[in-house]
């Protein structure tokens, strides 16, 4: 089977922000340290909506997208020894070969429970795990401080939900979109705040309402300016903020150097600070033992045919994880 | 004695870059929870020459500079337990009084083995802690690892120093003063590198010398073009940058955002991160046991009426410490 070119169906985005089309597309058989999987579950993540877009970027068309799925291998190409075809999986944005010391892209599938629902954990292969991880593996926040999460998408609220599960006494979110509001308390949220209801910067709100900053924030929203408040809302001498969000490629983050010195720190992580192989199937299993929940970020589904729907969700912020059933 | 005005020589700064004068003041008693010290020994740092010098800043005249130093109790006010007249002791010009969360300015003044010399362990009162312990205690580089210190005046040689002592494979010294690089030899560093010998920024001579970049970096210098510089030139994924230099209030810290969200870590310290009354004795112990050598930063030694070629020294980037001694 390895050496077969396939055809199947793709949904293709041919220009930014135009409805995508399905057509059928070649697959090649997959090359050496490759492998080639059957998508089963399709999770639109904001990022996919990102390079669709493909505002303040170099814009790459025509392209595939949906990387927050999960699936089964297919067939497997030369040197491939630890999966198998049928192997159930979640293909990861970031590999971990396991050999050098930095991630490279062979080895970016974790091989997963059998018995997990594809349709269910598919979310843990980006979005909700970059922000469970963010703060759990990142900011790690100590039993009862502060967090401030900024951005209440799935990905702000995973993060939010990481700060519950670390025993965070005040979960602040901060979002332009007053829906969330309701919707963040599911998540641990504790406090809602709108930068629009206040005239002076946020992170000034947020030094006023926590007696000189918080503990903890991360920033979910790629915005700039959120980033610059998210690390300028962190309490000197210990704060830490955390950048999640994927910024602009022009923009500039601005800060006075003043605010490092007063023992600020600001870190960048990607993916959660997770290894896919290596961590990714332990996530897998603490949702199968209950104990962390992905069914309350999803909040719609729908058949491969109407994939753009998923996409208008998004858009108008109705959705947190809309499923896409490849199969239907 | 405690309740008794005195009257003492001090050098006194009336004007931006002029010549300290040398006056008598009058010394108020002790208030509750202070102490009056007698300064047996001043060892000048840059922060002294910074405000001095008033570049960016505020000016605030008179003022009677002095801040990293050596001496005895005199007298003690209303509250104060831990100290009696007699005591040898550094000022440190971050508090830490064991109550509140926060340092503050009291307990400033950290009590010392009576058997140490005060006219050498009075460096260890701000910069030389400052720069070692933003390695040992910050940057907290492994074994093996790489470093680059920018900036290699005694807080930069102290940082390096640091890193020699946490067992770095290559220390990379980074000055614009030619001058540095075999005197940097000294303090662990392997490497020395001068931005005007380069034509492109820096950090991309220091990524390429390092197939990738650095593993830690310490910045010594508060020019804000270097602060950046340090950031971008450590390696992504795990990076640590570490910001010590004391910046011009109004320079702003840019960078593109994804140099953060390519898991580089960025922080500031002050006072290298330790408590001075809790971690001062502790680090003076050290030299005692010659476990760190302060000597090698004591390139200088005058007479109080002398002081003004202290600032000549440094001035001219001639001395790493020029110890002040008081009564001569």
């Amino acid at each position: 089977m390895s050496g077969d070119v396939i055809r199947c169906k793709a949904a293709v985005a041919r220009e930014a922000g135009k409805p995508l089309v399905i057509e059928e597309v070649e697959v090649a058989p997959p090359q050496k340290m490759e492998v080639r999987l059957k998508i089963l579950f399709t999770s639109l993540c904001h990022t996919d909506v990102y390079f669709w877009e493909a505002k303040g970027q170099n814009p790459l068309f025509p392209r595939i997208l949906g990387h927050e799925a999960g699936g089964i291998v297919e067939s497997v190409g030369e040197g491939v020894t630890e999966l198998q075809p049928g192997d159930k999986v979640l293909p990861v944005f970031t590999g971990e070969c396991g050999e050098c010391r930095h991630f490279v892209h062979s080895g970016c599938v974790a091989k997963i429970n059998p018995d997990a629902p594809l349709d269910k954990v598919c979310v843990l292969s980006c979005g909700i795990s970059t922000g469970m991880g963010a703060t759990l593996n990142v900011a790690k926040p100590k039993e009862g401080m502060t967090v401030a999460v900024f951005g209440l998408g799935a990905v702000g609220l995973a993060a939010a939900e990481g700060a519950r599960i670390a025993g965070a006494s005040r979960i602040i979110g901060i979002d332009l979109n007053e829906s969330r509001a309701d919707e963040a308390k599911k998540f641990g949220v504790t406090e809602f705040v709108n930068p629009k209801d206040h005239d002076k910067p946020i992170q000034e709100v947020i030094v006023a309402m926590t007696d000189g900053g918080v503990d903890r924030s991360v920033e979910c929203t790629g915005n700039v300016r959120a980033m610059i408040s998210a690390f300028e809302c962190v309490h000197d001498g210990w704060g830490v903020a955390v950048l999640v969000g994927v910024p602009s490629k022009d923009d500039e983050f601005k800060t006075l150097p003043i605010n490092f010195l007063n023992e600020r720190t600001l870190k960048g992580t990607f993916f959660g600070n997770y290894k896919p192989r290596t961590d990714i199937p332990g996530v897998v299993e603490k949702y199968m033992n209950k104990e962390i929940e992905v069914e309350k970020f999803i909040t719609h589904q729908v058949g491969f045919s109407d994939i753009n729907k998923a996409f208008d969700l998004m858009l108008k912020g109705e959705s947190l994880r809309c499923i896409i059933q490849m199969d239907a």
